[in-house]
């Protein structure tokens, strides 16, 4: 991604090679900070406080976790801390769990003398692995976006519209429901993104503006309620949003509010997209609406708004009384039925178990081809 | 409506008879202010800044707003400079130009010497029609939230949507969307109602918050986001929103983001009512999606966000970076065939050019009745 004009990543191993950087979170879109991260509590503490975010990117923070530990204590004992510890920051995080079990499986078959020189590259693989990953959803998503700009002649901007951060900030690099608009952008697309704000965190209004803004990317913030609307008088083309899992039957969970953009895109036959890696794809849930659990997080976070001040301080306002009840469930499921497609690493599969059958059978044949 | 357990309207004639009380608005919830008016430019600045808001109310408000002008000069050039003052206020605002016409006219047509005593006099019925129609719209509707909770066999609250504020606070007193619910309530009916914050403004968090709670209804706020899970997962009973003009085909105009609730409604198969005056139903609009124009408000609604500081001063906090553009789109068009019925002071019509018909000659069969 671009911050200042200069290419980086949103975590990096630091100059001196004893750490390791993140851009943290918490202070934009006002200020750019990046947060050195020197011991495995570090780690804890940037995943659990959101200094990072994104379903990739904490996954990679979990394996650069590890690396400190074991950089400090490459024992048994050490290991089984930091994995514990890190899974313990963020519970409900499929792919934190994942990738914290997967390297500290890796570091675990060696020796301990190697374990920190392993870990180090270990975590630098799944780096590479998620930015490798984005680069190839933005390819194939970026056909599609093509196609639709063909559609109106290439006579004006394609307007795509997007809700809460699937970008470069929620992953190492890249981003996966932004992906195919920095792809397309790039192959000389006009594009212009409507950008969801997604109360409550106001990620959109924060984060996504924040990233397509410094990439140079037009765009428009809207308030959440606005984009049924817009749908509705053919002011967007196309919606691509992000997955935080897909279960088996097509059915996708994803940022409270995702659902509705859904429907109204249906209602005004507009395309609908949902961008994520293969790994998203959770085959141990069969029906997404069924067995999917939905988080409620803090209510706090309903009934306060950060920004900031004419001061520039940054601060919480309350916005509901005290003693009023607020309620915040953080995710819901948008029924396959409503995606028009999946944008994969590996090409764009039908959000139904047939797709999804026709991903895995596309998979097996990459892996056979490979072996 | 009760504030602090007293009963009172939202506008009333100050104790002395020489100005009106209004509830101050922008206060809410965190300060309950009344605003002294006591000139035209009182009444002018009270509408205009949205110390008062809500079609019936800034109704009521201009009516008012004649007598202080006639009050203090009850010439032609008065009048007619009050006239335009008023409804220049809130240009867009139907209903304001509805009433400052019938009430002009009325103080018109008599000598100049009587018009400050006509003007309190039309005020005064304006005010108390609107308590009345808000009253028989309750009663229908809640004949309807009666039958809901009967299908639920009385074993727990009726829950109920609603979003925006279309209650007392955005009338003289009893509410239009808010009235069934009140007089559910009051008939023994145990209601909780989810209350949309409804972004940009947020007046479901401040103003529909506030008034639920100092009439001691169970509520609960949520984002904007989370109404089409909670109609999903059947967590909603029955959706009920106001509507700021409804078209003769049944489309309805009201606070943006009522359509994605619409939407949302229909495909969890939860009955979605409009509760509104018949004033609301404009037969100039033959088709609303085609012919309602929608108004933009100031991008600053949606970049910035007012309340509480934990010192209890209230401030507004900036929530996207300077520069990035933001569009404000104030209302949307929900398709009357999304609606299933609308409830007015006539009774239960279907949103459709027939359900229309029959409302107008239910009307015509009054109005000879009365004659």
């Amino acid at each position: 991604m671009k911050i200042g004009g200069r290419d980086t990543r949103t975590i990096v191993v630091s100059e001196d090679g004893r750490a390791v950087d993140a851009l943290d979170q918490t202070r934009l879109p006002f200020e750019v900070a990046w947060k050195r991260l020197e011991t495995l509590d570090d780690a804890v503490r940037a995943i659990s406080t959101m200094v990072v975010r994104g379903a990739p990117l904490i996954g990679v923070t979990g394996a650069y976790g590890l690396w400190l530990a074991m950089a400090a204590d490459p024992s048994d004992a050490s290991l089984s801390h930091a994995r514990e510890a890190l899974v313990a920051a963020r519970p409900t995080a499929v792919n934190l769990a994942w990738a914290v079990g997967r390297a500290g499986d890796a570091i675990a078959s060696v020796a301990v003398g190697e374990r920190a020189a392993v870990a180090a590259i270990v975590a630098g693989e799944l780096a590479d692995d998620d930015v490798a990953t984005n680069l190839a959803i933005g390819a194939f998503g970026r056909e599609l976006l093509e196609g639709l700009w063909e559609q109106i002649g290439r006579a004006r901007p394609l307007r795509v519209l997007t809700h809460c951060n699937a970008g470069c900030l929620a992953t190492v690099d890249g981003g996966t429901a932004l992906a195919p608009i920095y792809a397309a952008a790039a192959s000389g697309i006009d594009v212009h993104v409507i950008v969801d704000e997604t109360r409550p965190r106001n990620q959109g209004a924060s984060l996504t503006a924040f990233e397509l803004r410094e990439a140079g990317i037009a765009l428009t913030v809207v308030a959440d309620n606005a984009s049924g609307h817009l749908l509705q008088r053919g002011e967007v083309d196309v919606v691509i949003v992000g997955a935080d899992r897909v279960a088996r039957n097509g059915d996708v969970a994803n940022k409270i509010g995702t659902y509705l953009k859904a429907l109204a895109s249906q209602d005004s036959d507009v395309p609908f997209f949902v961008a994520c890696p293969v790994s998203t794809i959770d085959v141990s849930v069969a029906d997404g609406i069924a067995d999917i659990p939905i988080e409620r997080r803090s209510p706090r976070e309903v009934t306060h708004v950060r920004g900031r001040l004419p001061d520039g301080t940054i601060a919480e306002v309350q916005i509901v009384q005290d003693g009023v009840e607020a309620d915040n469930p953080a995710f819901d499921v948008t029924p396959g039925g409503l995606v028009t497609a999946l944008v994969t690493e590996l090409g764009v599969f039908s959000a139904t178990s047939e797709g999804i059958d026709e991903l895995f059978a596309t998979l097996a044949g990459l892996e056979e081809g490979g072996s």
